[in-house]
């Protein structure tokens, strides 16, 4: 999407191959700071401590990973030890399972010599294939907003949760694509962006992007959330998703369930914006999904920007007081209202998904 | 309670009654400073601007304000002018018009010339009985905790939300007071401190006063909540209350509805530790309480302590965008398990509320 009116995504290769330039997440929304990764430690780096996130990013980051380091041995042991490198950055997200496997099996079939070059092909595919992936959940999910426009004139109030905008893919996004898609069609789209502690995902990141393309919103403690859908200011909920079970179960950025049961007992509509890629067939439900525990300090620290223009981290709690920082939960699909796939929308449950994607019903 | 073992109290009048000794909480945790308020506008300030706050010691600031106010002129006039001032500071705590009510009772049939040491008599007796209610609050949940023990030995996990502890009382507090009674009996007891964004009511001082007192406790995001309820690692959920409607409606800090909707998800028991002053006999349910809308500020910019020890604000948003900031939401009365009163534990209903205090039957 637009930075200051210029089209630009999240990730790209150098045009020499040497490297891949990512925007330094961990820097938003006080600088914006562009980072070469230029081998597959860069890579594994960045993924762990989030200078890239969101699922479909981090895929398209690992697949890129596994392209540098196949630089100067391209050997099967060389590509098993690079996989293991970057599948043991984040637990959750299933994107990098995903494209890891995808990478593997594009690759191994070929001789060494080849698979350098077929490595970066086949990243910058799975980078073309998120966008349009995206493109089309935006185009799904836009028939909703215009639904809902159609019943009700005015300011059509939409709520996320974290991060799952272009910032979080490649580009578009795929909670926020939508929301561009209807922005860009001219409605009168207004977002609630939910900050998301501990990492602030939402405050830092997804008010940014919205503001850098221009799209009106607002930013809330996360607490606010079922205040304001008791009060009616909330028209559509769309969260994305890290991990979504084959039941319809979500996992997702912790906080998500809580909003998920605010919706319910408001009726307002909450959907779960869905690549296929992010869909683990192989779990039948939620209960398998593996919780990332992250560092106490993100909880007991935050970073922000001081007046003398300097950032810095900062703490927030008694040095005596521990703290316990659960990254994800998992939403049950008995309260989502839908998924909004590249495929179409369909209900949280696996005849809704196996109804889109009828090849996995045999899986 | 204890700060390093010495018992202490959130406000005291100094003996020449020249002042109000107060914890100045906006310095907590990083900083432990106690200030003299002086005036009525030095009492109106504080509650403003949340040197001091919690329903119960709103009320008792409140009280000491007007005190405060009389020192040179003591007429119908005075009086009424303080109670406007003080009354205008925060508009959802109930305690505050309470005690201004109370005050201004007991001091307008009074001759002037006794209002001024009348009323700092009845700010103390205000003070001492919002001690003997909270004691006795701690009395009844201790009873629960105690219940809940014998049926699963282990360690007891309370979950909190915002302070209702004895910062937020003149001594024990609300919520955190059957906490304190069954430490002080040698239960095991551990207490979730939810940070309470956006001002960390949660981070700041609950974990600060159990700190002190050494109570076990771990703090955690507000997100966090609703999963570890789901994991089965929240006993019972306590919190406070700004007001309660006659029907059991509870107004509490922001967040604190969601929280509920989580236990009643996970059959988690949720109760709210009232005070009598905090109930509002004249609103028949949550719909009509006055919600306070703060300054963005609170949501944009956070305190903390920077590694050199200095405590400073820094900003989490980006420049462009605008933040909301309700502070309080309405909890259901059907989300409540009971409230936990001085008189006993109740249903929260308009019979379970007339069973524990039937002189308001015919109110």
């Amino acid at each position: 999407m637009n930075i200051h009116g210029i089209p630009t995504r999240s990730i790209r290769p150098l045009p020499d191959l040497s490297g891949v330039e990512i925007i330094d997440q961990t820097r938003l929304p006080h600088a914006l700071v562009l980072r070469t990764l230029r081998t597959l430690e860069d890579a594994a780096e960045a993924i762990a401590v989030m200078r890239v996130r969101g699922a479909p990013l981090i895929g398209a980051t690992a697949a890129y990973g596994l392209a540098l380091a196949l630089a100067e041995e391209a050997g099967d042991a060389r590509i098993e030890a690079a996989c293991a490198a970057l599948a043991a950055t984040r637990p959750t997200a299933v994107n990098l399972r995903w494209a890891l496997e995808r990478m593997t099996a594009h690759l191994l079939p070929l001789p060494p010599r080849h698979r350098r070059d077929a490595a970066w092909a086949e990243a910058a595919a799975i980078c073309d294939e998120d966008v349009a992936i995206n493109q089309a959940i935006g185009r799904h999910g836009l028939d909703l907003i215009r639904a809902r426009h159609q019943r009700r004139s005015g300011t059509l109030n939409v709520m996320t949760h974290c991060n799952a905008g272009w910032l979080a893919t490649v580009d578009w996004g795929t909670a926020l694509a939508p929301v561009y898609a209807a922005f860009d069609a001219g409605l009168p789209v207004h977002v609630w962006v939910s900050e998301t502690r501990p990492r602030n995902q939402g405050a830092a990141l997804t008010a940014w992007e919205l503001a850098s393309h221009g799209v009106p919103h607002t930013v809330i403690a996360d607490n606010a959330a079922g205040h304001l859908m008791q009060r009616g200011e909330v028209d559509l909920v769309i969260v994305g998703a890290d991990r979504v079970a084959a039941n319809g179960d979500v996992a997702n950025k912790i906080g998500t369930y809580l909003k998920a049961l605010a919706a319910a007992d408001n009726g307002v509509p909450f959907y779960v914006a869905v690549p296929g890629p992010t869909l683990d067939w192989r779990l039948a439900d939620g209960s398998g999904i593996p919780i990332e525990a992250r560092a106490a300090a993100e909880v007991t620290h935050i970073q922000g920007r001081a007046e003398d223009g300097r950032v810095l981290g900062v703490r927030l709690t008694p040095e005596a007081s521990p703290a316990a920082n659960p990254a994800f939960d998992v939403t049950p699909a008995r309260l989502v209202t839908g998924l909004i796939t590249e495929r179409g929308i369909c209900p949280a449950s696996t005849s809704g998904l196996r109804s889109l994607y009828p090849e996995r019903a045999h899986a």
